[in-house]
């Protein structure tokens, strides 16, 4: 299945210059969002992944499936404010300024083998806050699993140390 | 499985009076995760749905795994600015003032058989508004379910005609 067949490209969204991919194509598609989440599954199983992380809003779409698939459990990396428990927090650089995400204190054991979720890897701070929630609370992170890859963004190099999946690549 | 057991209940969240019902005491055990999806699933099959349909972000948590479970696609609801490409749009009740939720305008056909899943009941508006999103597009609702339902809030009321499905009770 060529994944990229179910990508729409949508040039200067959000803003000028960002060549945006549009991944709802490939969600309404019943067979290829669940062929996508199913390789996802494939490389949680080879890096013995036991809990699912995936930050707010688009990692739930692929790391929801993939946790069920593999009868994990799923813990959500959210923006502050939406967790209602005791939580930690790390800041992350966003385009203009930085940006802060939550975990709840309790969501992972000294221990837990943890595959991050998303659905695209651009420069890599989401990613690289969310293993850095996972990390404080004494999880191992085995991997980050992404739908589509912006190689030219480099953020593999954020990264480094860590097995990086992703099903698509586009430069930018 | 009582799924009760999964959900911690936090009293004054995220505003004094509210008695929140977290779910990711749920989400973070594999097993009832999978389960509550599952249960959901036989729903879905039994009023013969043809799309899931979930809004942002508490709503890809349960519909994703389920769309992913019968290989149906999954059709996102946004709020105003996430969508890049033609939308409509339908304004909701919130607590306080109106609300926008946007849909992609080539989302649904005509005639789809579309089942709207979301974690919570409570007065209903967002699910609601997903309705008429579908039905903009000339979708044909068959159903809307929920991990749980505050029944003291009369959310079906707002959605009579419509099929409900719930797995939890509350009051509120």
């Amino acid at each position: 299945m060529n994944y990229k067949d179910y990508i729409a490209i949508i040039e200067d969204f959000p803003v000028k210059g960002i060549s945006f991919k549009d991944i709802t194509p490939l969600m309404q598609n019943g067979e290829a969002f669940k062929k996508a989440c199913l390789e996802i599954s494939e490389f949680a199983k080879k890096v013995k992944a036991q809990v699912i992380v995936g930050p707010e809003s688009r990692g739930f779409i692929f790391g929801c499936p993939v946790a069920n698939q593999l009868e994990l459990g799923f813990v959500p990396v959210r923006k502050p404010g939406k967790l209602p428990r005791e939580e930690i927090k790390v800041e992350y650089n966003l385009e203009y300024g930085k940006g802060e995400l939550c975990m709840h204190a309790d969501a992972i054991k000294k221990g837990d083998k943890v595959l991050v979720i998303d659905d695209l890897l651009a420069t890599g701070g989401t990613a690289k806050a969310s293993i850095d929630l996972v990390e404080k609370l004494g999880g191992e992170v085995v991997g980050c699993a992404f739908l589509i890859e912006l190689t030219g963004l480099n953020g593999r190099d954020l990264l480094k140390g860590y097995e990086v999946f992703s099903l698509i690549n586009y430069e930018f």
